[in-house]
């Protein structure tokens, strides 16, 4: 956990968030910003920067992130029409908190290119 | 394997690709229609249709995939800049081909959203 990270203030609870998920590894929260009908953020409990710091030691971590996603897309029912799950790495891409965050976004058609 | 599949068929080489990256679970090879500077395909060798139909027991080749993507991010120096990972599922995403693919796209700017 690191002090001043937004993303672990949420995981502790010292910030409001729109949770639509908890367990004890993960948090998923809806985006403030959110660009689709469906834009909710899935973070671990581990600070961990980014995407680029994953090991083989996350493995089972990362596959509890896109179980989160699976099942928040099967709650609101965009299974089948889709969803994008993005992962955003450094300044190039946009990311704006370098706390590790899946962004799951559905609930319309998500053109091409993906930005 | 799926016999018809157009992944499975560049995994067992019966469609060339232009491979930046294979191991026996894994390869990766350039989208044939870029849309970054680097766009790169990672797929698993297993034929699973999406990101839904993954589960727990995929954890490893799921980061497997991430650590190719990493890697590929290293080796054409996006990884400080920058880059985007995606998976799309179904057809409101764009999901075009049934076997699960995870885009990495870098040495742009990313725009927002995405898509």
């Amino acid at each position: 956990m690191a002090e001043d990270c937004l993303f672990c203030k949420i995981f502790r609870k010292e910030i409001d968030a729109k949770e639509v998920y908890r367990d004890d590894e993960i948090v998923a929260f809806e985006d403030i910003r959110p660009v689709a009908p469906t834009h909710v953020l899935i973070i671990p409990k581990a600070h961990i920067p980014s995407v680029h710091e994953l090991t083989d030691d996350h493995a089972a971590m990362l596959a509890g992130m896109i179980r989160v996603a699976n099942r928040i897309a099967d709650e609101r029912k965009i299974d089948r029409e889709g969803y994008r799950l993005v992962l955003n790495k450094g300044p190039q891409a946009g990311q704006s908190v370098y706390h590790l965050h899946l962004h799951l976004l559905g609930g319309r058609g998500m053109g091409w290119p993906p930005g």
